[in-house]
């Protein structure tokens, strides 16, 4: 294994560590624990489940792998803060986003080969990456690893 | 830049804006809200606080630069659970810590040669780290940014 592949599997692996840590959480918790509010007068669990989902789906497009597969979740979940849009899909519906998002997510991921990911990310113009060649793909990973972490900090609170 | 000094860079990149975005709360935040829980029942701001300090003193241990700064922290702060040790640092003491320990961690950090980082930490033996070669410094800094993150995502919730 050359560094390029070990750095791809190292930032790889830790995406996998973090959404298994969220899986096992979704299942500790039930769909009523999940429209309690992490902490009094902060967002509910649910509007961070939305969330998550919603912003991971936004990957497909900025790694180039492909459109958005739930667009709905836009305006309730990334657009809007938590309690502002009172018809949002339910746990339930949810739940089944995310799995199946993350099966597509890990096959997708999966394919693209090491020396893609130093390759530009889609919302990066060719002209500003030759500039900041930091703004590839492999960099989007380590991001959104880290917002997800931030918000599975959150989300355990539920327990 | 070649690939080897540009994901040590993204890596690195990540850890200190987490840093920062931490240094940013605690700077909006006071010594009270800090002495109070992040949730009803849960860990309170000055105990995680005191963790990511003792978390992050071990880094210098890990990477090889040498002895923990704050080794008093350990019983506290990581064998114990919140509320078990009565006579823990004041907010005060412990901002100051924090302060200290950055500047000492962004120098030594920025020390190390983009090559280097492909290297084994130190609780890896060389012969577990030839089998496993994920297990070098690098990776130490990807799970402890996301454990940062992990915990930044609570003590937001003092604010």
């Amino acid at each position: 294994m050359n560094n390029n592949q070990l750095v791809v599997k190292l930032i790889l692996d830790r995406w996998f560590a973090v959404i298994k840590s969220c899986d096992s959480l979704l299942d500790a918790v039930s769909d009523e624990q999940l429209q309690k509010e992490i902490a009094t007068g902060k967002n509910r669990g649910i509007y961070l489940l939305g969330h998550l989902i919603a912003v991971h789906d936004d990957l497909l497009r900025l790694l180039g792998l492909g459109e958005k597969m739930y667009p709905e979740l836009f305006e309730p979940f990334l657009k809007s803060p938590d309690k502002a849009v009172a018809d949002i899909p339910s746990a339930e519906t949810l739940r089944g986003y995310w799995k199946n998002q993350n099966e597509v997510l890990k096959e997708k991921l999966n394919s693209i080969q090491p020396e893609e990911w130093f390759t530009k990310h889609t919302a990066v113009s060719e002209e500003d990456f030759a500039k900041e060649p930091q703004r590839n793909k492999l960099n989007i990973i380590i991001t959104r690893t880290n917002h997800l972490s931030y918000h599975l900090g959150q989300l355990i609170l539920l327990k």
